[in-house]
């Protein structure tokens, strides 16, 4: 691999055999020199899709979306048997940001001191580096067991319309849905095997609006002060904590974001006063039964107002069983770290796929995403290909 | 009087005797035949001194400001014995809004059904005109007891810098202050003789500004989210009433009348946040207390905020004394109504006499100032003449 230029597309499928696949460092190099900013324009993900045809793997193209929307996207497996794991990930990245504030090019894909510098060094072209190669050590080793699967799209970075939920519904209706998925984004917060994520909080967002009547402050009796129901729900939305927490979850975090009233005159009381407010969710609680529960404090405190409430994602959580257990087997092996059962943070597209099937999400350290000099250590790739291959083999013992 | 044109101006000094201003209906004509839109340009103001002249009283003219604020005031004093008894009131107008509205033409002083139409007929040429008849009443009758005085602004309905916070100093510094003053808004809501004014409550606007930090709403434990730190000197601020109002007070008023943060974005936590309240209290508050009070509520529940305050005016109280007691028996002799001692409603000049003296109000009803079609009637310009003139006999006795 060490001819490899800088020019990623000269790599065509045929180049690649097995053995050279075995190399994560190799296959993440080649990813990264191939630019692929939201949403992948698809050589990254045409030259992933011919490293996993190079293994045996039948991949099915699956684009969706029309014009500057067109979203690349594949489905590969390999074998029939079970169980079936996929590998969810996606080939786009976010804009490197300013070019010359990076230390090394962010398509050169350069390791310097045991890091290899590049923008998707662990977000996610590394992380999907790791696998492809544990897949290919396999694959030379005699084949994998079981079947496995990779679900590739390359929107995660973007709105994410025509991209992983597209991809579940053809794989619902071919079939295709696994036993189990693993999501390969970046999880760990500073070291590898620290952290495996279980499931996410769900996110609501809700604007409400209160009517008064507007009026003199002399004369306070005469007005309804919108501005003072809206305190009195938000007091009641405050007042106790939503819950305390659950085995897997942090507590849910209500945060009232902004206010807006917008009267300057002080001798007058205003007519209508705003507010919007975001929750974080954990698994005791649906957007539904948030957005109904806001209705209810509106109504006792404040009958003239409205509530307007967007689900942004539901919570979800795997409950952690045999898969989940030999991926904490296969990196306790790898790393000696008992990896957390975590459910913090942003979203990803596993809030997709926990809609069809038991999904965890484990990757490379984040610390360094969506930021200049993206990198990921020689190291950890190393680690987290032994960790996806001890894992496959564990999984399907 | 019949004789008088609707050219106001034409009523020179010397066509007024004591007998003519003996009729508080022709005097009330008179002054609203002279527009006199705040500041009062001095045409209304010249006649009401020209008046008092021919009733005996010496008028010194206390013109302040300068420019666009140059605002006409006059102290007229009748007598040098005591008590000394001063009648506060202002010659300037609200505008008339549109003359068209008006049933009658807001300066013609037109009599109808028992009503006099105007602007100005109760806020409050006719209470001034109910005074001068008062005055020429006695004069006719052989003279006044003790001595009387007039504070005539002519910019109370406008900032009132120049107005009648200025006599007062000129008063002070000429031992003028009188033993007693009874400004003559009008008082009663709907019926003369139902209310005396003997205090007006205070007023403060405060502005409080919080500093947080901001965050993603996903990761609030790195955040300090400052509207939440609002809400919880909001929540203090109106956890408990001020107070239960006290013997002469109704209980003092908090209104949050702003909140604003401009935070358009959904997932973050803003920097900063802030409110606007007003408060209108009673004697068992001062503006500094309250100030402190909101500093210190800051202070626990908002450490990183800034409270920005205004006193509009302090509280007051006259305790209801001998002068009072003789205009409430005027009232009562006159109306047979017990008028109430009362407090609320806005503020008036009272505020900055009552740095000097006791002070009481009362005057015509109110229902109709500062609206078209402003009206006082005929009757009660008749008997609030009998009140003032009873009230000047009572409180000399
Ligand atoms: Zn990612
Ligand atoms: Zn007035």
């Amino acid at each position: 691999m060490t001819e490899m230029t800088t020019d990623g597309a000269a790599c065509a499928a045929g180049t690649w055999r097995p053995d050279d696949l075995s190399n994560p460092v190799a296959v993440a190099q080649a990813l990264i020199r191939l630019p692929s900013v939201s949403p992948d324009p698809g050589e990254s993900q045409r030259l992933l899709a011919a490293m996993l045809e190079a293994l045996g793997f039948s991949v099915t193209h699956l684009p969706y979306g029309e014009g500057a929307e067109r979203t690349p996207n594949f489905f590969a497996r390999l074998g029939t048997g079970g169980p079936h794991i996929c590998y969810a990930g996606h080939t786009d990245v976010v804009p490197p940001g300013r070019v010359e504030d990076w230390r090394y090019p962010p398509y050169e894909a350069r390791i310097a001191d045991g890091l290899l510098y590049g923008r998707g060094a662990c977000d996610m072209k590394g992380g999907i580096a790791a696998f492809v190669a544990a897949v290919a050590r396999q694959v030379v080793a005699g084949g994998v067991p079981g079947s496995i699967s990779l679900l590739i799209t390359g929107d995660e970075e973007g709105p994410a319309t025509y991209g992983t939920c597209k991809v579940l519904e053809w794989m619902q209706a071919h079939d295709q849905i696994p036993d189990y998925c693993l999501v390969g984004e970046p999880t760990n917060p500073r070291v590898l095997g620290e952290m495996v994520k279980v499931g996410r909080r769900g996110s609501l967002n809700a604007q409400i609006v209160v009517e008064g009547t507007q009026g003199h402050v002399a004369y306070p009796h005469r007005a309804d002060n919108p501005v003072h129901r809206l305190l009195a729900v938000l007091e009641a939305l405050r007042a106790t904590p939503l819950d305390h927490g659950t085995q897997y979850f942090e507590p849910s975090s209500l945060q009232v974001t902004s206010i807006d009233i917008g009267n300057d005159a002080t001798n007058v009381i205003p007519a209508r006063a705003q507010a919007r407010l975001n929750i974080r969710f954990n698994d005791l609680h649906t957007g539904a039964s948030l957005i109904g529960w806001i209705e209810t404090l509106c109504r006792q405190h404040a009958p003239r107002s409205t509530v307007t409430a967007t689900i942004s994602g539901e919570s979800f959580l795997t409950q952690p069983g045999r898969e989940t257990r030999a991926l904490v087997s296969a990196i306790q092996q790898v790393t000696g770290l008992e990896p957390a059962l975590d459910t913090g943070g942003g979203t990803s597209d596993a809030r997709f796929i926990a809609q069809y099937c038991p999904v965890s999400e484990f990757g490379l350290v984040g610390a360094s995403i969506h930021k200049v000099d993206e990198h990921a250590s020689v190291d950890d790739l190393e680690k987290l290909t032994s960790i996806y291959e001890t894992f496959l083999r564990e999984v399907c013992a």
